[in-house]
Parts: structure tokens; C-alpha cells; sequence
């Protein structure tokens, strides 16, 4: 008897480096949906119109995805997982055109700023903008065009049937996303915990005197837990507030943590937990 | 003899709220300077087209302009001064056009989605995105369409001769953005310090090790130096490594603030003062 399929979602078209998330984390079986916002994405969850998404939360060139932190607080969906993406940028092009009749390179803006070599490496290539990296590879395969290429990953050029000319054309080979899988529920803890650990991500305010941030950092540092970043958002309705998201190993069904976050309710002013989940960067 | 204008960078066009920043910090005698992006801008102070940028970097609703963030480092060009200026949209037309006759607003995508309430109040008006707040009025003060208004400053009506509508149509009163006033040389410090104090902003990287961070910051919360603000910015070429920005109460000539840094010296891998000014938040 055929199990359910995972449905995941995901911002953009099939073929995103979001989808290539989905199947590094999840296998094959898994189902991605696309989503056109990442508002959407975060929706279709939280109505069970899916099972999953896959959220862009960081990038090592870009920085964070701002937005999905502010989506993080709103809804109420746990993060179960996280997994990071090396961003590699091929030439692609329909399957019978010839490399010497490109003219137009097809991609998103911040693909076509990350290729800058190749392009210098080729003055007569011109650079045009598009809204997604696999959209422009979707449209080379349905529109045809005599003399264009596109930018995008390998996972793209598979879907929409097309062959890659140049693999890995990226200036910077240090390009990473990180994501996170959100599901409508936390699962149990496993039997056997994973062997890299956990990580548990949570969001605090502090009450705006002296020393609230350092005082709530301490019950992560006297404790020796590993911050692993911490990100500042404002927090509106207040100026020159902020919300502080924390990452740090462990997880919270450690002591260590439980008094932890005991320590931090104690100084905060808010605090939620966004998740507790396997290492995966 | 006419004294030779203080020439002031700033990105966007004339009547932008950025050049109400201009006015609000140094008078009306400032020339302020457009330019059409922010690295442009940087770019005109550092060759000495200009002699200062007013530098938006941050906002009470959307967070930090964190392209501005990576230009201070980049960037060796010090940070003398500070204010925030209240973000309020106002509807403009040109001067002969009657309210019964718009059927279009032009603005930028934020300043329009800033502005929901009054759309919802008028299901007829259509929303067109445009590059600019105060470039929408600028185009309306040429263009001369007979169905259209635009949302920008009170500062943009005036300087393209239209007239404002209705006053302050944005949904959130609580819009701030809060700017940098760049020179080319920090100043003197004057005979007597400002009322409201001084602030101070740096840039620091800590080795990747667990409580870097938490040691760093105890530098400050240890002399109760009050730290007003700490963003996060990826450090490239590493893999989740991070830049740590700070703003905090002090001048780096106070013996307190002196011993911080010495002390944030020695536990932070590199540590930039990016400026000392007035406090003006």
C-alpha cells in the first residue's frame, strides 16, 4: 500500500536551491510545493494544506532572511530541522542549443551579481534580470529562445529537461544557504539522540536597561551552552527596541538547558521557544 | 563673503527623508547631494565630491539597512553625527488636480504598503509601484497625469511645487529611521560635551569559540557602559562567522570607554571604532 507522500513547501519554482533543501534533508519521496512568497509558504503550513517548508534563514554572502525571522515569531510552527545548502551556479541551456549562439544570460539579480568572473571571462554575454533562478530555466524550456542561456542550479536544468554548458561558474565557492524545516508539531525525541546533537533556536526581549542583553546572554554563557549566532530584529510598536533570535547547541530536554531557560525567563521580558532540532550545518 | 555650503550625499531624489535628515541635523544652509545608490554615496565622500553622507541605517518597522552596515567597514570614513527622522507619508498632487479625479497613486512598494489603511478607505485608488517616494512626485510635477497622486514627504511637495492632500496617511505612527551623518575627518571634540551625551559605534569579530561573545560584550556591561544596539552581519570567507556592530553610551575619550576597548582589545579578533557623536536618537 503507497504511504502518503511528504508534501513540503517551498518559496519559488521547482528546481530552487529550496527544493535541492528538501531533498538533502528529506530523500527523494519527499514532495515539494511551490509557494510564490514566503509568506504563502508559511501559510499553506499553518492551514495543513502541506506537512512541511523548507525556510531560507541565512546565507553566507547575504546575511539573514529577514523576513522569515518575522514570520518565525508570528506563526506557531516548530522548527524540526535545519540542513545548509552549498549555492553552486551552472550555465544552462536547452537541450540543442550550441554554446556560440548565446547572446543573453538569463538568472535572478543576485545570481547574475555572483558570476562576475565568468561574465568578465565573457564581455559578449549580456546579463538580464529575471524573478527566479529556476523560473528563467523553466522559461528557456518552454519559450525557446534562439539565444539564451540561463543561470540557475543542477536541480533545474533536470526538472525542465535542459543541459548544463558550465558547471559551478560562482565567483565565491564559500556560498551557503541555511534552512530550516518547520513542521505543525514538534516530533517526540528519538530513542537514540543524533550524533552531531541538537540545536534549539529561541526569540527573547529584554527590558530596555543596561546590561538586560548581557545579563540574558549569561544564562547561555555560565552555563558553557555554545551561542551559535544571535540575529536583532525590531521590535515594533517600540523605537529602539529589538527582539534578539538565538541559536545554541543542546536541546531542552537537557538540565543544562531547562535551568538555562529558566535563567533567561528570569531577565526576559518575552521569551518562546522556536524549536529544538537536529544539528545540521 | 559667502561661506562655501556644506555639500551632503544622500541616496534617492530631491525631497527624500533622507534630506529632511540633512535639514533636521545641520540647517538649511546644507546642499544636499543626490545620488542613485548608497554605495555611490560612499563612494562620492570618500573621493571628496561631497564633504559628508547622510547614511539611513536603520528603521522602527523594517530593521537595519544592512548593505550600509557592510559599506562602514568597508568604507574608512567616520561617524560624526546621528538623528531620526518621524517617517510620515502625505498624499500629493499636482497643484490643479482635484481629489475627485485620481484614480492612481504612485510611491514606493514600502511607502504604499505603509499606507494599507487609507487603500482600505479608498477601494478606487489603484497602487502603482515606483522606484522613489519623492522621484513619484517628481515624476507627477512633470509628467502632469491627470488621474494620478503620489505618497512621499512633506519635504517633496515642496520641492517639486504640489500640494499635499491629506497629511500623514501611514498606518504605524511609531515609523522612525534613524541616520549616520558620515565626514571624511572626525571632529574636535568641542569645549563642552553635548547635553544628551555621546554614542559610540564599532565593528568587532570574535574568535569562534564558545562565550566569545558573551566575553566580548562583558567589556561593556562590566563598567556599565549601556549598549543601545548589537547587529549581526556574516563575516564572508567564513562559514557561519559572524561581524558584531555595536552602538553604545560614551566617548572613546572617557577613561571608562578607554578601558572597554582596551579590554574588548584583547578578547575580540578585530575591533574598529567606526565614529564617536552626539547622542540624536
Amino acid at each position: 500500500m503507497p504511504t502518503r507522500p511528504d508534501r513540503i513547501a517551498f518559496q519559488g519554482e521547482l528546481g530552487a536551491f529550496s527544493q535541492m533543501a528538501i531533498r538533502q534533508l528529506l530523500g527523494p519521496t519527499a514532495k515539494a510545493v511551490p509557494c510564490p512568497t514566503f509568506e504563502a509558504m508559511f501559510g499553506a503550513l499553518a492551514a495543513g494544506s502541506v506537512h512541511g517548508a523548507m525556510v531560507p534563514i541565512e546565507n553566507t554572502l547575504h546575511g539573514s532572511v529577514h523576513e522569515n525571522y518575522d514570520h518565525l515569531l508570528r506563526f506557531d510552527l516548530p522548527i524540526v530541522g535545519e540542513t545548509s545548502v552549498r549555492i553552486v551556479h551552472n550555465l544552462i541551456v536547452p537541450p540543442d542549443l550550441k554554446a556560440s549562439a548565446i547572446r543573453r544570460v538569463y538568472s535572478h539579480p543576485v545570481a547574475l551579481n555572483q558570476c562576475l568572473t565568468f561574465f568578465r571571462d565573457h564581455p559578449n554575454l549580456e546579463k538580464v534580470p529575471y524573478y527566479d533562478t529556476a523560473g528563467s530555466v523553466k522559461m528557456l524550456a518552454e519559450e525557446k529562445p534562439r539565444d539564451a542561456a540561463a543561470i540557475a542550479s543542477v536541480l533545474a536544468a533536470e526538472m525542465y529537461g535542459c543541459r548544463i554548458l558550465k558547471r559551478s561558474i560562482e565567483d565565491d565557492k564559500l556560498n551557503f544557504t541555511r534552512f530550516f524545516l518547520l513542521r505543525r508539531k514538534a516530533p517526540p525525541l528519538p530513542a537514540k539522540p543524533p550524533k552531531r546533537g541538537y540545536k534549539t533556536s529561541l526569540v527573547f526581549t529584554t527590558r530596555n536597561v543596561p546590561g538586560a542583553l548581557f545579563r540574558a546572554l549569561s544564562a547561555l554563557a555560565l552555563r558553557n551552552i555554545d551561542l551559535n549566532k544571535i540575529e536583532s530584529r525590531p521590535f515594533k510598536g517600540r523605537r529602539w527596541e529589538y527582539l534578539f533570535y538565538v541559536d545554541f547547541l543542546g536541546h531542552t530536554n537537557e538540565p543544562t538547558v531547562r535551568h538555562a531557560l529558566s535563567h533567561l525567563r528570569e531577565v526576559a521580558d518575552m521569551l518562546k521557544v522556536l524549536g529544538c532540532y537536529p544539528r545540521g550545518d
